[in-house]
């Protein structure tokens, strides 16, 4: 029977859980629950890290890497990916929710869980209706750019923490001003036990696996306890803290964690707050959805396996609507993390439901000895995960190859720096759009002639080629379309008034891949200008799918020249045919 | 010596007037002057009727038809235009300054003069900044669409006059339920007037130049009483509103026109209002700029004369902001006024001069003779004009032709009937540039095969063509930009895990007129994973802009293959090669 068989399919596809679980055998289970160890390892300071830089409580941070996890190893199709609180998504949340105004942590709080539930609404709507292919709008230059400057305002915002001083400020340069005018009264023991942590972390990250290696310890428990640095420094300070009541001493501490399962919450429902967070939960989704599916989609690549963006984005969905329901905030899949992840042998999305239970047993167990963790020390941890993510040379790189890209790039960093992580993306997608419609509307338009023994024609002016005095063809390498309609018009029309000796013009329609109705009616402006003229109108090569629209047209019937299957058809029957259809040229000229 | 021929040049491009006034002779003097007269005898009802249209005082409409006609007839480019108060402006200024809620006549008026002052600014700006290209991105559908919209939007607004009662309403429906709920204090005379009007002014566009060519009048003379219809429309209906006392029935009229020079006017220079036009004046210049180039066009091409869309733009712009410093409204290039014009033998802007000192006489002298003027003949002269301009087959013609533009047009037409003139066109813009987005967003991708006996290379699907077991071509139709670099990535990917026997993949790039910097990222991944198949990627037929950029990055060192001049060159060197550079597939097909 094919019914049961389809329906399981159909199944399969929309809860990939299905397609694993059944051949889900104990290796599978080995290897998946050793990733697991290590992701919670890692995960345990980062989500404590992440819920202070979006301005929550560091439990927040906890509850967001439970549920969430589960709902992505039902719904999600990456073996890799490692959903959680993530740095770009927590300063995104801290933009949206700091621009409210509000006063309470417990409002503060219950718009982050808004914000979480309108972001898993809109994504999972957007997989149903299958509109992942909206995120390929934000291009590669603008995603790096504003990563970058993500990157750079969220370092710079935990000095702050580094220091032990107030700071606030709309953009870089006025928290840095804010910064520089609390200098005075940085607190010292803070301080370097900041410094100490952020030194000591890039050691782990560069030093220690080698050294660990000549000490002989094998490849994978190298990696494991290096992986376990964070995890280290926050013991330490820790301990040194609550030895030597540094907290009376003006060290800021994490202070009370309360202890036990995530609480059961319920976003808001107030029209007003959703009004207000729309926006921001919009471009919390996109960049959430383009930053995880970029991740999974390599890890994938690596192992042959593929994602499915749709499904992903019903994946992260759900992720994010369990956030808000217990407790969380908006989460989206990691790019360390989930790097690790498959780097420590993750084979299915069961690993992530195992770290899921290691952060709930965290939750459960370990709230109290947090008590006294300082903040510099999840502040240093948040500095050395988030300069990994800065990478000036995007810049660079995008001025040698397309000064397009590169004004896409420098606009989204600048304006991210200036104005704030959402105007900074939002244009950056605008200022791309634009410059490529811009680029469409002038399309380049190269004469083109016979390559000598050959059948193919190119560009007059790049290559030495034959060309016939009575024939002018042109390649127009754009389609045709409202934005470059006129543009063709003028062009044509300003190339045939100087050419005496002209009879046939044909238009190449290689690149040509549409002819919309403004292009149509320029194309029979121009057909009727031509015949005036005495100059006859062709076409060659033109594509099927634009054949068919013409064919539904009087255009074809309406020129007097032909359409040609090859250029090379075009250029032998019109090679001796000096003569117009028609020559009423003579007897024009003097209207002139 | 060349440096005064050249600024003389330059001069003449930035004031058009030196470049026909030294050569004006007695002849074209003639030709101007009867053309001046035909117009001016038309406009003097238009420009009262579109005065109050827009909601202001009838002599407004003559002031705004005096100094903007001097403005244009220094700096504009066409030698036919007619410039003046239009319908479809008239209505879009009508909606931005009702939506102000201002109460009394003359800020209404002032915000009117202000709107125009904001309009001439924008568009002299864009004329200086060469920014006409802009105007390019309103499609002609959505153009047709607005202007049928409009069209209907007017006549039904002005049947209130033609019935004499109240009525308001924010969209169409409403208004017509408002005027169906004042239907009964319907005033009888107003009624037959104003019908009895419609149908002279109907008959005299149909009936009228046919019997008087039949009573033996010369065409032109027959042509110059049939345009007088409104003025005789006018004339006679005042007379009979004046002998019988039909004000004392409840006949609606126009009133006390002031009589004499236009005033001297100057915008406000609120900002609040500034803020709150400044949308408004932005569409009003770019439609009013888009209906007056394109019959600026239509008119210079029936004799070989030239426009410049961006000194058209400096035209328009001075003639808005003389329209402002004279008492005047928005203006722009009318239609039906510049056919007129040019049938009547116009040969420079100087007619539009003589126009003004038409219309200036009619100022001086005859605005005490239309104190008993009916608002319905005016509404009536309305309605014949805009009934002309709405033409629904735009929706069987687009829906015939292409969907896209289809849905451009019927939401155009939709929301500018339902929503408003400035929702409507801003909607049209959206639409139509989302839709070409999302069209090249997934573009059509053909694999090609050899056409026997020619050395051309044509869909696999629409023609019999030849193919290679172990070579693949794949013709993308698109320029490879951000929206799609994935989709091809996905594309190529799964055409090549389906086919065992694949050894070669060419590239036709004769549609591929960009490849910015995500597409090259996603060509990378694709050169990446192909190799790990053993697979070899070359490309065909780059185009020289496309290639310039390609060899400043290292993909072209990464591929395997070759880049081809010709395809026909890549199937003569692949043909006999079913080996690929290097062979790892046997040992990589199990980690499949």
């Amino acid at each position: 029977m094919n019914l049961p068989s389809f329906s399981s399919v159909s199944l399969e596809r929309h809860l990939p859980i299905l397609s694993w679980a059944k051949v889900y055998d104990k290796d599978t289970l080995t290897s998946d629950l050793v990733a697991a160890v290590i992701v919670t390892i890692m995960l345990i300071p980062q989500s404590l890290a992440y819920a202070l830089l979006a301005g929550l409580p560091a439990e927040m941070g906890l509850y967001a890497s439970i549920l969430p996890l589960l709902a992505y190893a039902v719904f999600g199709t990456s073996r890799a990916l490692a959903v959680g609180p993530v740095a770009v998504v927590s300063l995104m949340t801290a933009a949206a929710v700091g621009n409210l105004g509000l006063d309470s942590p417990a409002e503060y709080a219950l718009a982050a869980i808004t914000l979480a539930f309108m972001s898993g609404v809109m994504l999972t709507v957007m997989g149903v209706l299958r509109l992942g292919f909206l995120a390929n709008f934000l291009s590669h230059p603008v995603i790096a750019g504003f990563i970058t400057a993500s990157g750079i305002l969220i370092a710079t915002s935990q000095l702050k923490h580094l220091l032990g001083v107030e700071a606030h400020g709309h953009n870089l340069v006025e928290f840095i001003g804010s910064l520089l005018a609390h200098l005075d009264q940085t607190n010292l023991i803070t301080l370097v036990m900041g410094a100490l942590t952020v030194g000591f972390l890039f050691w782990v990250r560069k030093g220690l696996k080698p050294l660990l290696r000549k000490a002989g310890l094998s490849p994978r428990m190298a990696d494991i306890l290096a992986k376990a640095g964070p995890v280290a420094a926050v013991a330490a300070t820790t301990l040194v803290t609550w030895l030597f009541g540094l907290h009376n001493y003006g060290v800021a501490i994490v202070g009370e964690v309360p202890m036990g399962l995530p609480p059961l919450t319920l976003p808001s429902l107030n029209p007003e707050l959703w009004g207000q967070l729309a926006l921001s939960a919009l471009l919390i989704s996109v960049i959430g959805f383009v930053e995880s599916v970029s991740v999974a989609q390599t890890l994938a690549a690596k192992k042959r396996q593929r994602i499915v963006p749709d499904q992903e984005l019903v994946g992260l969905g759900t992720s994010n609507i369990a956030a808000s329901l217990s407790g969380g905030y908006p989460v989206t899949g990691g790019f360390a993390r989930s790097v690790v992840n498959f780097d420590a042998g993750a084979e299915t999305p069961a690993a992530g439901a195992y770290t899921a239970v290691g952060i709930l047993l965290a939750a459960l167990l370990l709230t109290p000895l947090l008590y006294f963790l300082p903040k510099a020390t999840l502040a240093a941890t948040i500095i050395v995960a988030v300069l990994s993510l800065v990478d000036l040379s995007i810049l660079s790189r995008s001025w040698s190859y397309s000064r397009m890209d590169f004004a896409a790039v420098a606009a989204t960093i600048f304006l991210t720096l200036g104005f704030g992580v959402e105007l900074g993306v939002s244009a950056g997608v605008g200022i791309s759009i634009g410059l490529f419609l811009f680029k469409t509307s002038r399309p380049h338009v190269a004469e083109v002639g016979l390559v000598p023994g050959t059948q193919h024609f190119r560009n007059v002016l790049r290559h030495s080629v034959q060309t016939l005095p009575h024939v002018v063809t042109l390649r127009v390498d754009e389609s045709l379309y409202f934005a470059n309609a006129r543009f063709l018009e003028d062009y044509i029309t300003d190339r045939v008034v100087r050419d005496k000796q002209l009879r046939h013009i044909v238009l190449q329609f290689t690149a040509v891949n549409e002819v919309d109705m403004s292009a149509l009616e320029s194309l029979e402006a121009v057909n009727h200008r031509l015949k005036d003229l005495g100059i006859a109108l062709h076409l060659s090569e033109v594509k099927g799918p634009v054949m068919d629209r013409l064919q539904r047209s009087h255009f074809l019937d309406e020129i007097d020249g032909q359409v040609f299957l090859s250029h090379w058809d075009a250029w032998c029957a019109l090679k001796d045919d000096p003569k117009a259809p028609e020559a009423p040229l003579a007897g024009q000229t003097a209207a002139q």
